[in-house]
């Protein structure tokens, strides 16, 4: 997608040294556009785990390019070629536990990297399979906006021409995959069309992934929108100010449970409430099939407290500063994630189109997938 | 309550000038405590405006002060006197269109002060007036706290004596108001009590009342809390962490309606959905029965979107900065509160007791303003 009208993926390959992988160092926005290099395991784990990068498609295609540097690094210690393999795999996995992407990525590497016969022959294979990774997951996010945008154009020609109002939370957009974004594809898709689209931005506290991200994305985009407190969406919905729900997933179960960041339940409960059609964008690795209850079964990350009670923007002066906006004394909790019943969500946008939150349709469209994880 | 172990209210006429009001400036909360004197009808609107004071119970005791400054003022001008008062009364009414608390304390002032015969004695009934409507607000969240409790008491024991865990919203605690609060009255009650209680403290974006002052109270009350992002009550409730929801409102309609801050109708579509009885805690004058159905009736303040695209705070280095976290470019809106329809709600704790969101009920149990609408 677009930044100051260049066209950028997340994740890419060095120009200039194959060896050393490039991101968008996504922790200054929007207020810095950062390029960063990583050209160890250890840089690309530290860019999961303190969120350089972040989302469920990009952090997968991010462990990719980091097993793909773990062949480098294993092949220079090559008596423990296996077991260091194995450990940074082990490693990439930890680093975000939420993230079912991400341990999908590793194992794809590793199951790919087994059939290699030497240490070259195994680089070689990791990197053509963790662009293999990357490319994929653009091109399921460039499917997901195909479907996506005929919801989108329904409820415009409805309206007669008029303004769809979206409303999504977090960031599920570009930056938080290869291209495109889950959520977000379909707006992209409906804005290229000429559909009069204006999206509602949760800012979704407390890392402001909203109205960090997402709002930035559509500044460079160019598409309508309003960034909002957390608390507004209800009020909005309850006045008819949101055609439609968009957001994204970092975990679906078989049963259409919809794990995403903290707060997307609430807006879940008032659209249905008040007849709004919710909707999730993913690509099809975000399910994971061994789960059915996502709300016993999936363990909540509790992330570092400091991201409730301290916050990060830029002063008039042009300063980035953190502060505190917590009294000391006070407790704070920091709950990354919750769970959304499938009963309060419309409908899967997918890869491979618009699927039905229960087992049965699930395992109807993956086959696959959910044949595998029996 | 306490501040560092010394007893205030948060308005009061100042212990060394009469014709001088202190009021607690809540701006700077939790960061610095500052006690403030404001001595013309100017200086009481801007704090009312600007939100030195704010809260329903406060802002009526606020303007009652200020319509005994303006007889004051209203003296010096004696030519002008009626139109002055007058002049005096609606600036204040319009200072923060929302508050019901506000129109009510400038009526009763009105009331009063007509019946005095010289300027010198409508400065004393002003004076006697805004004392007594201090007095009752403290006196009814006093009572609001006897009611309260023992809805939690009543959980304590069904719990055993384990900690009950209770999530407001906001800030509708003795900051709110003149003493105790509304929806922390019970809890102050209950920690006196010796009931072990526990505190989620809805952060509330865009304006952080409950990080900045709902936590605050708390700490200085030494009662236990946990500070959350707006976005997490759903994920609690959904695990059963939560017990009861207490918030306050700054307007209850005569069917039950409840109009407060933006976010509540999000936590009551939750508690609803997972069992959690969600109680309002209310002195009388904030139910509005001239207004039926709060969706449509209630118009929503719109304030400024800076609230939501700064956020302020203090530095490691102990200075208060603010910050701005949303990208230039995006468009912002703050839409100030919601309406929470009766259907949500389990009961309105008043100082008249525990009263059904219903038009039956409220009429019942107050019937002289029920009549007094029609």
């Amino acid at each position: 997608m677009q930044v100051n009208g260049r066209h950028y993926r997340t994740i890419w390959v060095n120009e200039n040294n194959s060896r050393v992988i490039s991101i968008i160092d996504q922790r200054l926005l929007p207020h810095q556009f950062v390029v960063a290099n990583l050209s160890t395991v250890k840089e690309i784990i530290n860019a999961i785990k303190d969120m350089h990068v972040r989302g469920a498609g990009l952090i997968g295609a991010t462990a990719g390019f980091g097993m793909y540097l773990a062949t480098i690094e294993a092949a220079r210690k090559s008596e423990a070629y296996d077991s260091y393999l194995r450990e940074c795999a082990d490693l990439l996995k930890a680093s975000r536990p939420t993230a079912v992407n991400l341990e999908w990525a590793v194992n794809r590497q590793l199951q790919a990297i087994s059939k290699g016969t030497s240490s070259d022959e195994k680089i070689k294979i990791a990197l053509d399979n963790a662009n293999r990774i990357a490319d994929e997951d653009a091109d399921y996010c460039r499917r997901i906006g195909g479907y996506g945008v005929q919801l989108i154009e329904s409820i415009s020609k409805k309206k007669n021409g008029a303004v769809v109002n979206i409303l999504t939370h977090c960031n599920a957009g570009w930056l938080a995959f290869v291209d495109y974004g889950s959520a977000t594809a379909p707006v992209y898709e409906a804005f290229d069309r000429g559909i009069a689209v204006h999206v509602w931005v949760d800012e979704t506290r407390p890392r402001n992934q909203g109205a960090s991200l997402t709002a930035w994305e559509l500044v460079n985009q160019g598409i309508p929108h309003t960034v909002i407190a957390d608390n507004t969406g209800g009020h909005l919905m309850q006045h008819g100010l949101v055609d439609l729900a968009i957001v994204g997933t970092d975990r679906v179960t078989a049963n259409g449970d919809v794990c995403n960041k903290i707060g997307t339940y609430l807006k879940a409960l008032a659209a249905k409430d008040n007849g709004v059609p919710f909707y999730v964008g993913l690509p099809s690795p975000t399910i994971d099939f061994t789960v059915g209850d996502g709300l016993t079964e999936i363990p909540i990350e509790q992330r570092n407290a400091d991201e409730v009670a301290t916050i990060v923007g830029r002063t008039a002066e042009g300063r980035i500063e953190t502060v505190r906006i917590v009294p000391e004394g006070s407790e704070v909790a920091n709950y990354a994630f919750d769970v959304t019943p499938a009963r309060l969500v419309t409908g899967l946008i997918t890869e491979r189109g618009v699927i039905a939150p229960t087992r049965a349709a699930l395992a109807r469209a993956f086959t696959e997938r959910a044949a595998a994880a029996e």
